[in-house]
């Protein structure tokens, strides 16, 4: 181990998986320009997972066995990015590696598109996220707007979110006006009122010819059930066609009639690095750069975290948290960024939110396309005799 | 009138709608700054309308008061764009205007993201979506491959095209080697066989360990159906809660038991103004150009078209066609842009699409969001005593 620098950086393949079944990727092997590309080249390029250690008395053969790899491998650094889940694995392995003597810097880097880290101004990701959905969301309302004489009405746009309205909240920004969209946007916070909601859309449609809805695929219904889930099933029983979008869409056909056409983005809004915020970009950079010396200056079982400073102009700085305070603490949305129908989002939360979609930051195009990177994730030479199963 | 050119530019509220209730936009309101933005500008900025002239014996009423709204605003040019049904309300108002010895031009534009009209090289509004959708199904594909090894295995898109596969190929491009997105492409023109696919999506998985898919809205099962209409029904019996991505999405979980996830793209893939392919924009201003210099030359009863001169470098040139040759003429796929599993894109394919998604041609942003334009749409005052009410 060097105690002031870093020799050879390995990323464990999908995760801490990869680091449990000795599953190393050599990122020396890769060129500078590939590492270089990662910048604008979305998701993980090493793999993810979703795979969280269970706790140390549950599961100290997990435990063992990643310091076992890491002795072999001679890694004194363990850096982790995620959200809640990804925090809690870094603070349990910073508890064990410290319990067992054997010297780690445990460092966690916030990574979420769901923004639902608690400590930091924002989780990357979700910056790039808000602006594809505002973008989104105002691009469909321009074509609604102008069918809507004679075709369709009503659009619905579904966002991520399951448990926090960061996403829907965020596609508020794209209306500017009262008659542009989003028209109505229902948060998972907001327990979904048909009756309510009905009267808003044709209050809506009455006044401006068309409405535009975002629906978080959190939304919850008076019995706390996820609205998504309350659809119907296939000739087979299965409940998990739905999406939300669509059971809102139908329901405002059945009771208004109205024509309507619903979007479900999915993916594709996590993924869409072409549309990336570059405030976003700057500050995941920013975040990782901290990471790493924050762990070559000593430090251990904290996370880095974005300050902000002031709103406008957005001013932010990086810091830390410990682990401890990070793990399993769920950041929601304040209560004053929804507007009092519930409907909308408030003055104190577009100055929240309006920073952190600032800016493009756009990919180089080869043959009309984004010429993003695929690593080639060659392998570290095994050095320990038994394999791993996780469980 | 005026022979050699043009005085006021009228524009149909919402088509032709507005032509036939004398609600006219009196675009020299707007200011050149507007006007100009609207090239980076998403939509139909004076509304669109999905309304089909019935024939001329069938619903003589509504010509004759066309006519009379024209003369009423000494109008002697008629511009109309628009797919197959837009080309067809133009001829039938030239052959209407010719019998009753009004001196009309009326000239075509093409503009449909379907891409189905025939005697042009493509429809503006196309290329713009085959590259959102190339674009969007290569980062989605791009976030699936890092997951899947413990979590989401497949992932589906739904694409327009309800009866021609144009939009479903262009995904095609986004692959360049066989282990990327899009594996596999559901076309309208191919029946689905639930069988083989399954095969495939089987095999897919075991060698790239996920499989992106892309389905068209328009895919067919063997008895005819709308696959998207074969899907459940909600409690009131209503079958339109589908979309084919989920049902197709469910299919596999039911036979495979892979986790999926899917997304419906919906307005949002013909609305993406900001991922617009400059050959695209740029052909959408020549052909409505070239219309405007064919009008004045004297031309009548034409639509404005790309011709292609070569593929490699794309050269093309306007040209253009007779609206009788145009009007209910649906340009299908050739059978030779499909591989003969009937699941890719041949090379045939890639030479006739990827031209046309060259080039990047971003709006201009404003607070982190495309500074898109909304007219002030004025109305010209009406001159016609009498009203109308369009069938």
């Amino acid at each position: 181990m060097h105690p002031n620098r870093i020799g050879a950086v390995y990323a464990g393949r999908y995760g801490i998986v990869g680091a449990l079944t000795e599953d190393l990727i050599d990122t020396s092997l890769e060129t500078d320009e590939d590492i270089a590309a990662l910048r604008h080249t979305p998701s993980g390029a090493f793999g993810s997972c979703r795979y969280k250690l269970k706790g140390i008395e549950e599961n100290r053969a997990e435990y063992e066995r990643l310091l076992e790899v890491f002795k072999a491998h001679d890694i004194g650094y363990f850096f982790y990015n995620g959200g809640g889940d990804s925090q809690d694995t870094s603070k349990k392995i910073a508890e064990f590696s410290r319990e067992a003597g054997y010297p780690l810097a445990c460092i966690g880097i916030p990574k979420t598109v769901d923004n639902d880290l608690p400590a930091t101004d924002n989780c990357p990701g979700f910056g790039s996220v808000a602006k594809y959905v505002a973008v989104s969301i105002r691009e469909a309302g321009f074509d609604v707007a102008s069918m809507a004489k004679t075709s369709t009405k009503v659009f619905v746009m579904e966002v991520m979110g399951r448990h926090t309205g960061w996403i829907a909240a965020s596609s508020g920004l794209a209306q500017t006006r009262p008659r542009e969209a989003p028209h109505l946007i229902l948060f998972p916070e907001v327990t979904f009122d048909e009756e309510d909601f009905i009267k808003q859309v044709e209050a809506c449609v009455q006044k401006y010819a068309y409405c535009a809805i975002v629906a978080s695929e959190g939304l919850k219904s008076p019995s706390g059930q996820f609205v998504a889930e309350s659809g119907s099933r296939d000739a087979f029983g299965h409940a998990q066609l739905g999406g939300v979008a669509p059971i809102v869409a139908q329901m405002i056909k059945n009771r208004l009639g109205y024509k309507y056409h619903w979007a479900v983005s999915d993916y594709l809004q996590r993924a869409a690095r072409h549309i990336a915020s570059s405030t976003d970009v700057e500050q995941a950079y920013a975040l990782g750069r901290a990471a790493v010396e924050m762990a070559l200056a000593g430090r251990n079982a904290i996370m880095s975290t974005i300050i902000r400073v002031s709103d406008d102009p957005y001013v932010w700085e990086i810091g830390s948290v410990g682990l401890a305070e990070v793990a399993n603490v769920e950041k929601k949305m304040p209560k004053d960024f929804i507007t009092d129908d519930g409907y909308g989002i408030t003055d104190a939360c577009r100055r929240y939110l309006g920073p952190l979609i600032q800016g493009e930051d756009y990919p180089p195009y080869r043959d009309g396309l984004p010429n993003y990177v695929t690593l080639k994730n060659k392998a570290v030479l095994r050095k320990l005799a038994t394999t791993f199963e996780p469980a």
